[in-house]
């Protein structure tokens, strides 16, 4: 009757299941306006550089830089006016000594051009002064005092500055961010190449769970883990599938789980945490596939009772039925596990230094999570401990993050300075 | 020709916009399995205790803790158990004394008992000792060793430790976390009251530009931030409606404003940087309603020609063409308006602190906003700053995060530790 769990440390868990676990992403590709959040497939090249063209950064005149040495407002440069680039047009003349082209900002420098002049640094005369000849239909030739020197290069993007031809501009495995969506566009790459998302089946097992929009009788409780995992599973960058509530019946479970693998590619089972459901969660995965059950028991509180598997190649989790270990768990096994799924590039967890408000113990033989919500005196950030057991989902509702205690430490005196994962 | 823009800075642009602006937002209802990041309506408040019964939180027996004082491995209590609580089952009998039930995780505690007895801690005989009376059909009565006293309340939940009826659980505005659904569930909230997403137009406009799907000709660039737009649209929390690109002529531009100003919330109107398209952007902000134009030009680097405006109650932002200006300035104004509108309670922005790796010059009269990627060295991250003119996509694709030189600073000598707001 009494616990017979091998708990293992957190790391040796995951060591033990990396071991085991060979994912087989797939690929699909995603319209652009859809690919935010999404994980690139695979590394984009510029299959041209960007700008492609010589562009104006301001509203003024391309010219040639020596035409406008030693300029100044007492002693201008004279130059004569001789086209204006419109947007979106090609500068399809050569400027000549002496000349200048009206450009506006991002506007297409002429080819002998090879600085702009801003409007504010010019005067605009009424005639040519050096009998320039319009290069343009109906474009009306004039002249300009310039009032500064222009240096080569001056107010223009030059071809390539962004980036080059054949440059690597995205890596595979990086979650699109709004300006890498706006990276793609630039290149011309509507779809995207994308990780599919993995499938996630969700199976919430128990007698005494009812499903939320049911009034629980007595002994009966609502189910909470379904709709937290669903909305943990999207937030890691999977696809949630969720089942009906499946009785303590071990035939009625292995039939659940044998569905879901078929399913899915991930298989996350939460179960009360009495050591009759752990019997009937750890056979139902054994009866699913080669090798079963890798880890039975980690020294993680909350969550001791969890079990990895591999089931003929699908990652297949045993969480605990208490809502609050749930959590910590799927954080702990499925999200890195999704991730890998994903062949997503790690990212650093969203954290926040803050001073811890009260002691805190040391858990013996474990690593201690503890919630926390986040307190601003005296500007500067306290984290207080919420305590409860973790059967109270409130108290997750009621905290902002979450700090460890580490396995053999000493506790957490107040005062001191920790790191908050935050949700 | 001179550039007339009338700079205020982002301070008192805000404020000035804030005066104008009375967001009307709308309610609606949202399945809780499609309520992930959606902003709550209203207060939730419970309407039961949650725990609605005393629960066990282990295996083991449901005792009268009087029963068991003085109780060791030598000189053990002696109980006669006389009932196993089946998980999801009521209870439905009252303990006596000398009695002891069965319970799993999770389960009821029967009337009469107030602790629990691990099963660790006792020793199970064959017949009952006391002449205990199976309280339920085919049960048979047995004896128990205890050998550990249980302090009253031992391994129980008490109803409403969790939550009290009556108790406001969440709070209007809040953003709906993995744990806030699970909380709703818990209380049989099935569709969480939410704030509904305000739709806001994206107006792209340029002779220049043209869809990301469509080779650029000589002059023309692919439209960049159509795409990034609406990727922060979503991020903020609203939907993002996308329109054909308006070429660089009044009146259609004054149709697009008007029909995005119709069928959405909010509207963004992202047009070149040059004088000529502010003109046009202004006019067709003017004519889509009163007061139009608050505020033409802020003193932010990147982003200075930008317009705030209201138009008979909707909001309306002209945004500067270049991709990272724009970005810069929707971050500045558009986000926060959207979050006003989804009257959502600010969060703290997600930032890291890093040590900077050059010195950043200060910008003359405005806040300068710096990218910056982050190198981690010998254990501390450095904040490197990506330099770029801001037609330059790709110099956001290449950040991580951003920095803020303050207006009327010194600008940030190397070495200094800054704040990162982070993508």
């Amino acid at each position: 009757m009494a616990e017979f769990l091998k708990l293992r440390t957190a790391e040796e868990a995951w060591a033990l299941f990396l071991r085991h676990f060979q994912p087989a992403p797939a690929r699909e590709t995603c319209a652009l306006v859809d690919a935010l959040d999404r994980v690139l497939a695979e590394d984009i090249v510029a299959r041209h550089p960007l700008p492609v063209f010589s562009r104006s950064t301001v509203d003024g005149y391309a010219v040639r830089a020596a035409d406008t040495y030693g300029a100044s407002a007492g002693a201008p440069a004279y130059l004569d006016v001789v086209a204006e680039v419109a947007m979106g047009a090609a500068a399809d003349f050569a400027l000549e000594p002496g000349e200048a082209a009206l450009v506006h900002t991002g506007g297409m420098i002429p080819p002998g051009a090879d600085a702009v002049v801003m409007l504010e640094n010019t005067n605009r005369l009424a005639a040519p002064m050096f009998g320039g000849r319009p290069r343009q239909a109906g474009f009306t030739a004039f002249a300009i005092e310039v009032h500064r020197p222009a240096a080569e290069g001056e107010a223009i993007i030059q071809p390539g500055e962004d980036v080059s031809a054949g440059e690597v501009v995205l890596r595979a495995g990086q979650v699109l961010r709004p300006q890498d969506i706006g990276g793609l566009a630039a290149l011309g790459v509507t779809h995207a190449p994308v990780m599919r998302q993995p499938r996630v089946a969700i199976v919430s097992q128990g007698d005494e769970v009812v499903p939320p929009d049911q009034e629980p009788g007595p002994g009966q409780v609502r189910d909470i883990n379904s709709y937290t995992l669903a909305a943990l599973v999207r937030r890691a960058g999977g696809v949630p599938i969720n089942y009906p509530i499946v009785p303590d019946e071990q035939a009625a479970l292995d039939r659940a789980v044998r569905r879901g693998w078929e399913e899915a590619d991930i298989v996350v089972i939460t179960a009360g945490s009495s050591v009759s459901y752990r019997d009937l969660t750890a056979a139902a995965i054994n009866r699913a596939g080669q090798p079963g059950v890798l880890v039975h028991g980690v020294a993680i509180r909350p969550g001791k009772p969890t079990i990895l598997a591999m089931c003929d190649g699908k990652p297949v989790f045993g969480l605990p039925g208490n809502p609050v270990s749930c959590i910590n768990i799927f954080l702990h096994f499925v999200s890195p596990t999704i991730a890998l799924y994903l062949a997503e590039r790690p990212a650093p967890a969203r954290t926040t230094r803050a001073r811890l408000a009260r002691n805190i113990a040391a858990g013996s033989g474990r690593a201690d999570f503890v919630r926390v919500r986040l307190e601003e005196r005296e500007g500067e950030t306290w984290a207080v401990p919420v305590f409860g057991k973790s059967n109270l989902i409130f108290t997750l509702v009621r905290s902002e993050g979450i700090i460890e205690v580490p396995l053999n430490s000493n506790g957490l005196p107040a005062g001191d300075e920790v790191t908050v994962v935050l949700d």
